[in-house]
């Protein structure tokens, strides 16, 4: 059995630490707010700093909110990077830059350990089914050393590239999921306004070339008015940060990425941190003085 | 065997025509540039007029290219409704104003006649295989004396509404198409200028969230730089207008779709017209100074 570390034990890294623990692995754990009762009992084992977790584990796996929390998580007092030995190898599953990744990477690299960023997809309800899509970057030794433990984890695992990539992939996939989004609330909200029944519209558009699981998914939240999360709209708008954070630095311009973004601090500021990002129609809504469908 | 007409012999409406001449029925055909000798060969009743081809049949097609054309077949000088007589239906599978769709409806009903609005999806091709999608406007009952035609010409075939929601429904459509291309756009040249390959990011987007028959299919030819038709910018171009125009009329926002047609717009300006719509990619490849994949 492998010795492992877990840092960051929020909604999704409780679970996804709870699978590596129940697979017999000896894990190691940290958490900001404190490691919770249920994985001591199932045998992790607590420690004080992620420093700790480092000298114990060979793999430690990150899971925390945004780029600050993982530099500092790695590089600040007590951090992971004090604790790393030659050998080891950092797993980074949080969703935040790209390009701090690399950076990230580099200073790892330096202490003569391996990389990999690991972003997920697929939410709470992922991270509990351990059916959650992941996505890699790192060299293929390192990805080949930790696969197994990602299989623990998820269902749909990619080694997309070099350290990075995995985070590159993410932020791409919020961006399609987000415009999609935008996009199938636009034309519901046109078919409504314009008179016909925004049902029988999805439904004949799922035959063709605008079919796609936002449409079957997010669509029918739309017309049905089902806002709860799902994926909230504060997370998804982070997201976007990242990406349009990414595109400035890289020198690239994402039109709709901007404005997709611009929508969801509207319905931020009219109380929708929390809707589901299905609720993005809201926004559109505003603007237009009517709903899709009533709800 | 029914007493047909066709208005408008285009790429389109051709081999539409044709589906239905070849079925045994008798078709009265009238196109703006004379019949096509095909269709004389194969039996099509070529006429001088819309007037005379709506004197002769007793349901009407029409398959021209916007809504002042339907105009102008319909009601101006030798057009169709100069040749009704109660009971007759009329049938426009062409794509055009939903508004200017339920003020035509009004017209012919005036005169005891039915009106349908069925425009099509799947482009030359899917005319051509008789695997048409239609979006139908109109009663039941006008609906059910024309379905048999339909399914000489389409396979997905959707009564959406009352007359209007058809154009509605095809309007929705193709916001959703529209950006749903430029939303793999964006996302694909963000991961390819953060030095990711496209190629297996589509892939990994593939498994989740983000999956859509766009990503698979338009994705693919921005990666391999096949932008050859398929569905030209400038048609999508024109679909996309009738969205905004009725959007105004209605008194909504689509901000997605107005700056999609702008990227339209920028297309059309560096040559690309003709392009296949998945060409949308270029006009932010131009912003960005950089290109989803080399071809």
């Amino acid at each position: 059995m492998a010795k492992l570390g877990f840092v960051g034990l929020g909604i999704m890294g409780r679970p996804m630490a709870g699978h590596l623990i129940a697979a017999g692995h000896e894990v190691w754990l940290h958490s900001r707010s404190g490691v919770p009762d249920e994985l001591k009992e199932k045998g992790g084992k607590p420690c004080a700093s992620a420093q700790e977790v480092a000298q114990a584990a060979d793999v430690v796996f990150l899971m925390v909110p945004d780029t600050p929390d993982v530099e500092k998580v790695l590089f600040g007092a007590g951090g992971v990077a004090a604790g790393l030995a030659q050998g080891k190898t950092v797993v980074d599953m949080s969703s935040i830059s790209p390009l701090a990744t690399k950076a990230f990477a580099a200073r790892i690299a330096a202490l003569g350990c391996d990389y990999v960023d690991a972003p997920v997809s697929g939410g709470e309800v992922g991270a509990k089914a351990a059916s959650l899509t992941i996505m890699c970057g790192g060299t293929e030794a390192a990805f080949a050393r930790v696969q197994p433990y990602f299989e623990l984890m998820g269902k749909n695992i990619t080694l997309v590239g070099g350290v990075g990539d995995g985070q590159t992939c993410k932020v791409a996939n919020q961006i399609v999921v987000a415009l999609t989004i935008e996009a199938v609330g636009e034309a519901l909200l046109f078919a409504s306004k314009a008179g016909a029944d925004p049902a029988k519209v999805r439904q004949a558009l799922m035959g063709g070339f605008a079919a796609s699981r936002i449409l079957e998914v997010h669509g029918e939240r739309m017309i049905k008015r089902t806002f709860n999360p799902g994926f909230r709209i504060e997370l998804h708008q982070k997201d976007l940060n990242l990406a349009l954070a990414g595109a400035r630095a890289l020198g690239l311009a994402l039109p709709n990425t901007a404005a997709t973004q611009q929508l969801m601090s509207a319905c931020v500021a009219n109380g929708g941190a929390g809707w589901d990002h299905s609720g993005l129609v809201r926004a559109l809504e505003l603007l237009g003085g009517h709903a899709v469908a009533q709800g």
